[in-house]
């Protein structure tokens, strides 16, 4: 669309664009036209994009203890400050420190087919490494916990397990693929390992047929095996060759190699910015994102896009001069992806001050264009919030459902905290999840101000509203 | 997100994408049960994004009158057979025929800056052409018609110019920011050649600061001026420099040319496919996309998704084995972008023949996730939709909004019949609009399959519900 030749098909267009949008025209209450402003103020003023230009392309990758990381913990402070934070807070905490190493192998050779290919890959994070004499050995392909079970040690012993699972694609949203999905990813190794395995290799963790590799972190679990193999991720098209060519050679053999490493435990920080309350300063409503992401790609949606989202809040209420009642914080956390230590000490550090938190929001599934908010029926926080609903139906958020949070704040939540997750469309997230194109130019600069928006708009209203 | 260490987390994870998603699970009435399996099948059957492949990839651009759209006609017709139509109609039209010639060129030079700078553009279509002498002048720069006017001939006659307009980025549709705009692309040359312009150009109508010129059809309106000036765009990029080095130098010169010529209108066609209705034949229900598009880029979005949508809904019902009791068509509209000659014909061929259409649909806004549909409210329609609003909620239709439809229905829509437009996320929309990226790479599989479901799913309840 459109053409103009018609003056008529241009005036179709438009109208079709407007009348459709009429329902913006929100009676001029005054909450809406501060949500209005607020809004402005994002798509017009705010630093995430050129933020989350520093923070993914100028450092990178920043898996927990890397250089990386802590390059990452100095930046936020800076950005807070320089987005109006009253003060900074570095909080304390001790993160496992796991290194991947040299690039790993993964080569597939069939005798019978007269084939050697290799096929992308990606450890695990936790993994152990196979060391450089790597791991050569037929494979047994399994579609399920139980199917493994049924092939028992005498199949499965001294080859390599590899979990063919597939995301279930009629889910409407990914993530419920993935959760389904996932436990193949963080037990598949001491489940293999049970019955003898030497390796496992997994079916990357993803919605889209292309030759990424996903990784994600894994656990061995004592309880299962106390034997600790090698795991890996072998992309979408990878498995594919994998799975057709064991159709044709059941004894074909795989070469794995990898050089992942486990340190002692690295000192780190969650970034705490804050803009302190005229009236309750120490009673806190907090938005974060976490600022670890994996080492094999930029953690450009997972999750730079929240922690942008989270320090511009700041950036909001200090230009816009909204002084608010209770402390308003921006949380970058430390080790979301292979530990929860961040969200585990701000919990600590809450309780040991006697801080009061009012409500917690995270938001970590991506920079897309906000859809919803997940928010906790504790202390009656959902129902305020859905009582703004027409507030935000104009700027794309069109439900407010029950129960939310994120990983980070759950430990907050335990404590009694009610939670919001901030949701967008998340059709394209699980695509590239924890692979090397998780990366700027998948974030619309538009896409990532609207969730910031949402998200600013929300604790401008809770922070109104309190107490209820 | 999501950390996997913890199992604490994991289930934290997974409880939120789950948990918010509980409102899935819609009472197990008939129609809900059928929108589950509409929705399976276009999740994991769909011939959407292959035949979105071949229609982009391997015919490519397709502007009216062109080898590719003729092409791409033939492709539709077989296609619409593959997905089971009972019959496909060849609807004549007789279409404009211009053509770009050789790639345009536009240099900035400034002696003073001392500065040469070849700025991208792309000549608008229906514009002339310079030839090969090209055009030589001093700029003058405008914000908007009223300026162009306060300036008058005095000022402008003998230069270029340069309509430095931007898209309104608070407005959250990005339709409604190219609906202010897109004016100064259709009517720019005329109001600058009534003050004696010989050229005008444009800022390109998009939402993001970057290189790509967006084409799109101007015309001359001779109620304004007679003498038809040359029009191009520039990008945004291009624009920004231009406005910089004016401010430097007012006296510097742009080069433009261009080689555009028009020839005599063209025969073409629309592509109608049917399955045709088992109790009301002469009754029909139609979704329909634009099957031509501009010659710099390839289509996707603008609007092979629409087509291979509405091709898909023939699929849907022959393979599902619902036979409708009305006649259902998937329509390929042809000349959409510049004159609207197949939704003319469409429309008289429907009148000729005494078709009564109940309903049509239009898919031309992108193959992005669904949001919404844009319902007249003639005839009832929007209050019928309405009541189903519960059985979308689950497949990320928030909305049944009051009026829609689309450029190439407003003829069937002007002779009564009640209209729907098919509404997705349009963030990115504007990005790639008439641009050389607006390619198969931007359409994202899962996206173009959910809007495809989501107009499948309104035809199947449409044609179970008729009469209402």
């Amino acid at each position: 669309m459109p053409a103009t030749k018609t003056s008529k098909s241009t005036i179709r267009f438009v109208l079709f664009f407007m009348l459709v949008t009429a329902s913006t025209l929100v009676a001029q209450n005054p909450d809406s036209v501060k949500l209005r402003q607020i809004y402005d103020f994002y798509l017009t003023k705010s630093k995430c994009y050129s933020n989350l230009d520093y923070l993914v392309n100028q450092i990178g990758g920043r898996l927990s203890g890397s250089p990386e990381a802590e390059k990452a913990v100095q930046w936020a402070k800076k950005a807070m400050y320089e987005a109006g934070a009253d003060t900074v807070i570095l909080q304390p905490c001790m993160v496992p420190h796991w290194v991947r190493g040299a690039k790993e192998k993964c080569v597939l050779s069939s005798t019978k087919l007269k084939l050697t290919k290799t096929l992308n890959c990606v450890a695990l994070g936790s993994s152990v490494g196979t060391g450089v004499k790597g791991i050569k050995a037929k494979v047994i392909e399994v579609n399920s916990f139980e199917e493994l079970e049924k092939l028992g040690e005498k199949e499965i012993k001294g080859k390599i397990v590899f979990y063919n699972v597939f995301f279930d694609q009629t889910k409407i949203r990914p993530g419920n693929a993935y959760g389904e999905a996932v436990k193949y990813r963080s037990k598949g190794a001491s489940q293999a390992a049970k019955y003898g395995a030497v390796a496992s290799l997994l079916r990357s963790m993803t919605s889209v047929a292309d030759d990424e590799p996903h990784t994600g972190n894994m656990n061995y679990d004592t309880s299962i095996s106390k034997t600790k193999i090698p795991s890996l991720a072998i992309s979408y098209v990878a498995a594919d060759v994998l799975h057709g060519s064991l159709a044709a050679d059941k004894t074909l053999e795989i070469y794995v190699e990898t050089h992942c490493m486990t340190f002692p435990d690295a000192a780190s920080f969650n970034v705490v910015g804050q803009i302190t309350g005229t009236e309750k300063p120490n009673e806190f409503i907090l938005s974060g994102g976490h600022l670890d992401c994996w080492d094999n790609g930029k953690g450009a949606h997972d999750d730079g896009t929240g922690v942008v989202q989270s320090i511009e809040l700041l950036a909001a209420f200090k230009q816009m001069g909204i002084r608010p009642k209770h402390s308003i914080r921006a949380v970058a956390f430390m080790n979301e992806e292979n530990g929860l230590a961040g969200g585990t000490a701000y919990a600590k550090y809450a309780k040991d001050h006697n801080e009061k938190h009012l409500a917690a929001l995270e938001t970590d599934a991506g920079g897309y264009t906000p859809r919803a908010f997940g928010v906790d029926t504790l202390n009656g926080l959902y129902k305020m919030v859905v009582g703004w609903k027409d507030l935000f139906s104009p700027y794309l958020i069109d439900k407010i459902q029950k129960e939310g949070g994120g990983a980070d704040i759950s430990v907050l939540e335990k404590s009694g905290v009610p939670c919001i997750g901030f949701e967008p469309d998340t059709q394209r997230y699980f695509d590239i999840h924890h692979t090397a194109a998780d990366t700027f130019d998948k974030v619309n600069k538009r896409e990532l101000e609207l969730g910031a928006g949402g998200i600013g708009a929300l604790i401008y209203l809770l922070d109104k509203y309190y107490p209820y």
